[in-house]
């Protein structure tokens, strides 16, 4: 497969190489084979709503596809407007009005190669999700989705219409293409020579073997090979891997596109010719049927999900510099990590914040990593901030005190005093220094216990790591220094040490207050959040079965009571802080725009027995 | 009418009289004429999730309505879980296993009166969107919704299926009731009797003439009664007003309860027997078709949707007090008075956080304020904070410069520390203080604009004018000093004011910044979010139509356009501080869940011509 191998490395220079008709010349040779049927995959990274950066993608693909004579080039589903735009469309439907007016004149460049081009369709007071067949210099049929997904994660969907068409086949060089957008499977693919999946599917792992059976499964059935085009790249949160894929006949990978990358990859699927790339899917396990703290089969998932999720925020919000605090925990020193795999060592500034609490060991990680990545750092103590804030703070709450009682004996005043000085820093070179965001560190165990301060840790431009548990964390700091490049970047001793913000002293051991002491075991911790997400289990089920942390720990009745408690009770009250939470990398939640009323903290997770139902009523009475 | 006066006077008083026996007698004889077909509306407020409390609410209201001896007693949409939940039921579905364990038990006390209750019924691992009939000691019948809104505002839908019911009917005392959960209108309640339409709608300008003219030609059509029966209450932003109703078969309004209120409304379709009260939907005019700065007959509800909303945010997340800054401007102004009448003058506290920029004017006017309300108050300068933070941001700065390049020779640094020093106290008084939330007095305009600090003046635990434009903000100021019982609280100094923040001199004028010479004219600025929140206009359109404002003040074209310009341009930039804004009262906006992606900054909302794109493919070509 040397022919293969070339055709792809040609395709790669294409667009940088300053000799394009060089490499024409010679791909066009080794092209011969694939003639009628000729497929070109374009699995490009959109802007939401830039259509001007879309369509320069669009044009130059298509280009280069003609160059090299291919039959037909397919791009993702609503690539031309980029996906999710959740209620852009509605607000400014100029979007979707727009995007008639590129294809129409994207359409007059397609004199030899047929284009499939997903966009966003207006059509008399609606939209729909729709590709155009460019060919021939003109717009030679539109194809609209059928059938809407009724439970999206995103917004789209509510101001988009389904539309039955009378045909979604078409013919190209005398090969029927049957084109199927999204999940509209149906039965009229099965007069089709080949069948298109147009799709725009974000990462997930839950989905991830489901979807590739699904599919291959599909293909078996109609006997018809398939071709499946996905979106690659990351609006705000939301992570789609690329990963585009080809069946044949027989339901047998014939090739496959990378993950988190653009590919142009080309393809026959009547004559069986492609290539398989190695790509994260093929490496990650199916969805977990009980929680485990081997994370590392998800592992390069994650990272590439981060890096992509961390990449794309910055690049297409227009900023490059990212500053943060280093105090020398888990959470900043992995952020810092990825920020500067995504950005660039130059890119990246950390500042080391201590207080009179910050122990030596922080401080002394906190320089090493910095060092070890070659970001730039600085040591910025607060202790006039805080001595300052203090000073006023108290002259205040003397004041207020004569109007209002119930003044808290013991506060976290203090703590939080320390953690909002550090954020006053960063917000302060963010405002100072050009493109520069700062950011939250806060991780998901954090997170759903509101073990973070509003204004302090948790505030910032961008969260990096706010949908990853901590076990998870460690897991991917040992695996960081094991698969970077730069192998033990992050200090043994950082992912050695119990998690703690050092803001206050615990009175019982008079050393910093340890997470685990406030909250409870991570371990215990994650797998309740686990099977929330994964399982939708309930405190009495959780109290009845067997934890992974009870394997190798016993735990008491009481023990595991009070902390499920402790749980409900904190993520009840934490509700606010994860409404104000920092955009984020989608990385295992299970969807983007899931939302819980703040006001619904009266919620009673362990629920009542019949009886005791019985008697509240006839109390009422 | 005198008896029906007396009846609404002792349905008020039962539940809070000792002497619940007397009132039963005598509501007993009034109601004697009531008889057959007579029904209670309970219109309730509940709490999301809360199902023990809502229940309590349930059984007292069927226990009233048997001790009265009325017929059926109805309960709004999903009353019993609370709407909306968004996606708490697929995360908790203990919720809805809970109501019927409830409404089991319930049933139990409906020995006389026939009750219908709105709940979420979990069935074969779906949820409904169910109304059960509870009858003679146990649930007799359940109706499911059949459609559902394809396009709801609300994530709810997305956990909930439609179901056909064979029978949406049921009989009681001989008359034959057909039911609507929501907007299920269709053609089987043509047999009924009386048509009862069980809602959770929330309080919108635009939908309320539509609404009472729907539900009224609906009467007329099928010449039959008509009973719509609403929730009241506040959750999160999403605000219900109530305002249940009953037509009579001619179309014609018979009965409506008050609005913001809980209401037991009787009345007796069928014997056109009911009364109207005073509610806001009547004194609120339809919908506007162009912009206007006469906000007055809009003033009720919008006061009305802001007491509500604060007073349920706070009741429902067991807060009790607020702390505020009061610059003497009018955001926090209208703050403080809204939250004076929503929580109570002793439960707030307002802080003059005065730096050396505050003119005398603005601090005198906030003391002023404070006693005019009777709210609790004290001055605590912030030169001290700033003073130190700036000191210790120049250190920082100078090591920052050593490893970046691009640092701002004008910045917002100095302007934000004193932002972020003031919201510093108020968390601290948060921290330090039970039961109390900062408050972020951001209104609507600057937020589009992205006026406001982070972790600044936008940052609080709640929001209550951020849905409040400028110019209706202005009026709503007037307003309140017109009709509140205590006229004139608010200095008429802060009304005649052009507002700014006070944060930075402007070296033109040598005077503190305007807000409007930084932004645009707030006129010209408000019908700009009218006109896109309304009309879904684009710059275009908005280019070449005439605003309110130029019908008093010339504008050049120019002009115009660097205003439009500089709108886009902010609002596109201020998407991430829209993001994470506090909950906030939803007043105008056309959806509480309405998202745009932060990264759609690239949208190009002028659009191009036709040339221009024909030239940008041709140069990528």
């Amino acid at each position: 497969m040397a022919e293969t191998d070339r055709i792809f490395e040609l395709t790669e220079k294409y667009f940088t190489s300053q000799n394009k008709n060089e490499i024409d010349t010679e791909l066009k040779e080794l092209l011969l084979p694939y003639g009628k049927g000729s497929i070109g995959i374009a699995q490009i990274n959109p802007k939401v709503g830039d259509i001007e950066y879309n369509s320069k993608k669009i044009v130059q693909y298509i280009n280069f596809a003609q160059s090299i004579g291919l039959d037909l080039v397919v791009f993702p589903e609503l690539i031309m407007s980029g996906f999710p735009l959740e209620n852009s469309i509605e607000n400014h439907p100029i979007i979707a009005n727009e995007c008639v007016k590129w294809l129409n004149e994207i359409a007059k460049i397609t004199t030899k190669t047929t284009a499939l081009v997903g966009f966003v369709e207006p059509y008399e007071d609606k939209f729909y999700d729709s590709v155009a067949v460019l060919n021939g210099g003109k717009i030679t049929d539109i194809i609209r989705r059928k059938s809407l997904p009724n439970n999206s994660e995103f917004n789209d969907f509510n101001c988009i219409t389904p539309f039955e068409s009378l045909n979604n086949m078409i013919t190209v060089n005398g090969i029927k293409y049957g084109i199927l957008i999204g999940e509209d499977y149906c039965n009229t693919e099965q007069n089709a020579d080949v069948i298109i999946n147009i799709c725009a599917v974000p990462t997930k792992i839950k989905n991830e073997q489901i979807k590739h059976s699904f599919m291959s499964s599909l293909a078996q059935k109609y006997s018809t090979p398939l071709v499946y085009v996905n979106q690659v790249g990351a609006t705000d949160g939301v992570s789609f891997d690329g990963t585009s894929r080809v069946f044949n006949k027989n339901g047998e990978m014939l090739a496959c596109a990378k993950s988190f990358e653009e590919h142009f990859l080309i393809v026959n699927p009547v004559k069986n010719l492609g290539k398989i790339y190695p790509s994260v899917m093929l490496s990650c396990k199916d969805n977990q049927s009980q929680f485990s703290l081997d994370y590392e089969p998800d592992m390069e998932r994650t990272y590439k999900t981060l890096i992509q999720g961390i990449k794309d925020y910055f690049g297409k919000t227009g900023f490059r510099r990212a500053v943060l605090g280093l105090s020398g925990g888990l959470d900043s020193t992995v952020c810092a990590v990825l920020l500067t795999d995504a950005l660039g060592k130059e890119n990246v500034f950390g500042v080391s914040m201590p207080s009179k609490i910050t122990s030596q060991t922080s401080k002394d990680d906190a320089q090493i990593l910095a060092q070890n990545l070659g970001i730039g750092f600085t040591v910025s103590p607060i202790k006039d901030m805080f001595d300052t804030t203090n000073n006023c703070l108290q002259n205040l709450f003397a004041d207020v005190e004569k109007h209002w009682d119930n003044r808290y004996k013991q506060s976290f005043t203090a703590d939080n005093i320390q953690a909002r000085s550090r954020a006053m820093f960063l917000w302060g070179v963010s405002n100072e220094f050009g493109s520069c965001l700062p950011i939250a560190t806060s991780d998901k165990s954090e997170a759903y216990m509101g073990y973070a301060t509003i204004n302090g840790d948790m505030s910032g431009g961008f969260a990096p790591i706010a949908d990853i548990t901590k076990t998870k964390l460690f897991a991917l700091a040992r695996w960081l220094n094991k698969n970077r490049e730069q192998k033990n970047a992050i200090p043994q001793s950082v992912i050695d040490k119990r998690p703690g913000a050092e803001l206050a002293i615990d009175p019982k051991t008079n050393k910093p207050l340890i997470a685990e002491d406030a909250l409870m075991p991570y371990e215990f911790l994650d797998e309740v959040i686990w099977r929330i997400e994964n399982k939708k289990e309930n405190y009495n089920i959780m109290l009845n079965s067997e934890f992974l942390y009870e394997k190798s720990h016993p735990v008491t009745r009481e023990q595991k009571t009070m902390w499920l408690d402790k749980f409900y009770r904190r993520m009840s009250t934490a509700l606010y802080k994860k409404s104000i939470m920092p955009p984020y990398v989608i990385v295992d939640s299970p969807s983007y725009n899931s939302k819980q009323p703040i006001t619904s903290c009266g919620i009673n997770y362990k629920g009542f027995e019949q009886k005791e139902i019985e008697q509240k009523i006839q109390q009422w009475l």
